[in-house]
């Protein structure tokens, strides 16, 4: 019923590890996220996000024991690449994936949050640059932020965009929302925690592309 | 010595069929073109047309007997995916990838023309978008050609261009220019070709993005 709630985050750990088979599961129904604000425009993005849960999964393949959670893999990636450490790899994957899956956050959030133009209030515009501010812009040299200033212009209205996040169904706006509140659960706790791992293994770049 | 030289298109035989291994060889260099262009900004279309790529090899090995030049795999391919053809497979890949490698002889073939903005004779601007027009505008909607406006500011002065084809070396610009006068002899033919067959196959899509 609802594309978000059909494919839950698990919750983690007291220590907050997370564990690499489930979050690849999880993650890898996320892409389509970006079918919901309806331009083909975004089929873009969806790649790049696609590339990165690749080249992690292509790492994890390798030694799904070695690797059993995230924080594995980076670390392991840290021995064995000293010298381009943390640009490499899925250490560098994930630094990105982090970045997209928080835009999806932030702008979840301020949905469920009610926030919105009153003026305007089919309009997701604020909602989606809250989250770009929160999440990418300052990994983003001023074209790109040029770009995304463009790319703006194909944002979905509110309505259609709730009923994509619905598959396609009439869900009441409440239950809808209801939906999203409940995947924000496990799901920003996840997120959190990524961010948290790389702050803590000194791990995060922020150069601009 | 010049990145276009060292990886030639072969000459087309008198019926101008494309063969697809030599097509692929040539063809799989070309997304370091854009590179050449310098910012990080263009990454995303290498991306794009490395994916157009990576499909049509995909299909080219599973029966490299049978596909012996492209034609061969969109002709199998409109018999094998009768409803969705042309939208479909590698005939969808080289649909795209042509208009990038259109783009690329435009660009080349002004640059070697001469053609030049007197008042901004270092700028690359004319040229790019010239190519544009010709190889892609009409199949982008609105949003995306905005998203081209905002990226033409990332293109490279013509010195910085002209060094980057020529890997770095400090050439003439004379001498760079005579390589891609060469270089575009026979890729010019190639890229007709395949713009020939999808005439003549009626495999030609004109939906925007
Ligand atoms: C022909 C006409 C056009 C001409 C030119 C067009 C050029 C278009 C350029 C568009 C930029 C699109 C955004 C993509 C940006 C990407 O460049 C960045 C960095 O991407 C990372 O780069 C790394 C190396 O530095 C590795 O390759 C990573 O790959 S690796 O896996 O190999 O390690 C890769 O993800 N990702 C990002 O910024 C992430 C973006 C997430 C986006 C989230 C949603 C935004 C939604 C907005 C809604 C309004
Ligand atoms: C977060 C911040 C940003 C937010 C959002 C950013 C969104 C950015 C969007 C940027 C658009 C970039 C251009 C890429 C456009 C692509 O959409 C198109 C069609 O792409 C094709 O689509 C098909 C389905 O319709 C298949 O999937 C093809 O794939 S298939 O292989 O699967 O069949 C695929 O190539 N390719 C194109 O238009 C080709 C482009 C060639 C470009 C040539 C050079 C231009 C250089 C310009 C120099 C100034």
């Amino acid at each position: 019923m609802s594309l978000l709630l059909d494919n839950q985050f698990v919750e983690l750990p007291p220590d907050k590890s997370v564990d690499t088979k489930l979050f690849l599961e999880a993650v890898s129904h996320l892409p389509s996220f970006f079918d919901c604000l309806g331009s083909k425009v975004f089929g873009i993005i969806k790649s790049d996000i696609n590339g990165n849960i690749t080249k992690i999964r292509a790492v994890y393949v390798q030694d799904p024991e070695k690797y059993v959670t995230l924080q594995h893999i980076v670390e392991a990636e840290r021995e064995a690449h000293a010298a381009e450490w943390p640009k490499v790899g899925a250490t560098l994957a994930l630094m990105w994936l982090k970045r997209g899956l928080r835009f999806i956050q932030v702008l979840l959030q301020s949905l469920a949050d009610g926030e919105r133009d009153e003026n305007k209030p089919n309009l997701i515009r604020v909602n989606v640059i809250k989250a770009y501010e929160q999440a990418l812009k300052k990994y983003h040299g001023w074209i790109v932020q040029k770009i995304f200033d463009a790319a703006l212009h194909a944002a979905p209205y509110r309505s259609n965009f709730l009923k994509a996040l619905s598959k396609g169904e009439e869900v009441k706006e409440e239950d809808c929302l209801a939906n999203v509140r409940l995947f924000l659960v496990n799901y920003s706790t996840t997120v959190d925690a990524i961010y948290e791992m790389y702050t803590n293994l000194n791990a995060e770049l922020d150069y601009t592309v």
